[in-house]
């Protein structure tokens, strides 16, 4: 077979081809895209076939994602897209190491979580657990004053693997809660230590991770999304100490100040075990930047 | 704002994690599609909105699609990835250019196309189009010999823009057809002159489109699809050289070899037109190729 010389207009037709209305930063984003794609294929000489396998994986996303589950995400989250673009995002906190780290959302969050009151367990039903009372304070990275009325929402699998959306056994919003601040910018509820867990392995994501030849599971972890006007949004994932998959994560999830110890808790009979976490938040400056989320719904 | 350097390691971290049972092939596309995904992040400083509207697009895709429509593949359509991946696939054919060039399938093949006798029209219910008849023969493109039994599958959309899966005005399977060439290898049916029609606006695709600022227009075509045992299977469409949109399809499909001259017919009450078009197949060689399509399903 003779050496083949692709059409080398090709690319630059499809990147020219946007209109002059296109909004600057998605030319950017597209242009970038589409050459990386295209580079890509011809790179690795993509046949019509794999071409198509990918695109059916895409498709098979779309179709298991709904209000509870994100596939397409999870797809992003197994190659550390969203690691790499959380760290892309919030690289003054990352570098400045001090308002409390990001780490990925991850596909279960629920914009519609329960609120609770400051001192209730978010955990029902689980028996095999070990119980931990997680408090902490809210503050300014900067001033390091409290901030009260903070909304901190929590989230974390059961001891099973599954959060309560994947599980027909669990009550609606268990071991999840959106908790509020008081006056001195504290929080405090009881729940699970976490355990390691999978992630799901019925849809594309866990097919991909089969492929691949590597283990599904993700670190013991929750998740925290906290908000209050004038602050940017932090969204992390604190990890337990003692994980053996600390180092190993199946979507790259792991970041050195997230590492937490859970500490033996005395005279409480709801809780053998005691984590105090303070969450530093960081004053919100606008960017300008483009709202892509705004485009396309 | 400080410089900010990227944990150097990490995509490096994303592509070992690959274990040792990854197939070779897919471990090859994997490690460049990691790469290539994650050097786009980084060159662009993706931001969380930016990708989370992206899988919000892949989703949307996913769960517009069905047996009858690929969202997925037209996302890929817009962004010229099925006419890359058609050339790489079938550069062979394209250096040559003694076998009839290829073109992408789109979206609108349907697997289950009906059988139909030649002559048949495979025209209903249309009354503002130009009939045309279409005729000609299969070839074996070294040998010049005719290839009796050769499966040609033809697909057209309506004078309103629409494949019949996407309207329900038409009935099924309306402007497409299954014939098999006779011991002349030989095939003749009634068709429209096909004419210029818009992508789908409905989907992330068409958003796409629309973002982009750029036209969803396809110039008039036929689509093709001709198989016989021992043949590279070729997948095809044929283009009209009198279309305004030949020099700017919204899919980058456009191959000059492809492009064909509609005739005046006489004599003929069923068309007013007449076009013939010989179809040149190559002997198929196995590639051995990973199979990415079985690994997936």
């Amino acid at each position: 077979m003779a050496d083949h010389v692709y059409d080398a207009t090709f690319t630059d037709r499809v990147v020219d081809a946007m209109g002059p209305k296109t909004n600057p930063r998605l030319r950017q984003l597209m242009a970038g895209f589409i050459r990386h794609m295209h580079d890509f294929a011809r790179e690795n000489e993509l046949t019509v076939d794999e071409w198509m396998a990918a695109v059916q994986m895409i498709n098979w996303a779309g179709q298991m994602s709904d209000s509870k589950r994100n596939e397409g995400q999870l797809l992003c989250d197994v190659i550390g897209l969203e690691s790499l673009v959380d760290e892309i995002t919030y690289k003054v906190a990352a570098e400045s190491d001090r308002p409390t780290a990001t780490a990925i959302l991850g596909p279960f969050f629920r914009a519609d979580t329960m609120a609770r009151q400051n001192g209730d367990s978010i955990v029902t039903g689980v028996d095999d657990g070990e119980m931990a009372f997680m408090h902490g304070q809210v503050l300014d990275y900067k001033t390091k004053k409290p901030i009260p009325g903070t909304v901190v929402e929590v989230w974390q699998a059961s001891t099973n693997g599954l959060y309560e959306q994947q599980d027909p056994d669990q009550v609606e919003h268990n071991l999840r809660g959106r908790f509020t601040t008081d006056d001195n910018g504290r929080y405090w509820f009881y729940c699970l230590r976490p355990t390691p867990y999978p992630v799901p392995g019925d849809g594309p994501a866990g097919k991909l991770l089969e492929l691949m030849d590597r283990h599904p599971y993700r670190p013991a972890h929750i998740h925290i999304f906290a908000t209050h006007d004038g602050y940017k949004p932090l969204v992390t994932q604190i990890f337990d100490r003692k994980d053996p998959y600390l180092t190993d994560d199946s979507v790259f999830a792991v970041k050195e100040s997230l590492i937490v110890d859970f500490v033996p808790r005395e005279g409480d009979p709801k809780a053998s075990l005691e984590l105090n976490y303070d969450v530093k938040l960081m004053a919100d400056e606008p960017t300008g930047q483009f709202l892509a989320k705004d485009a396309i719904t």
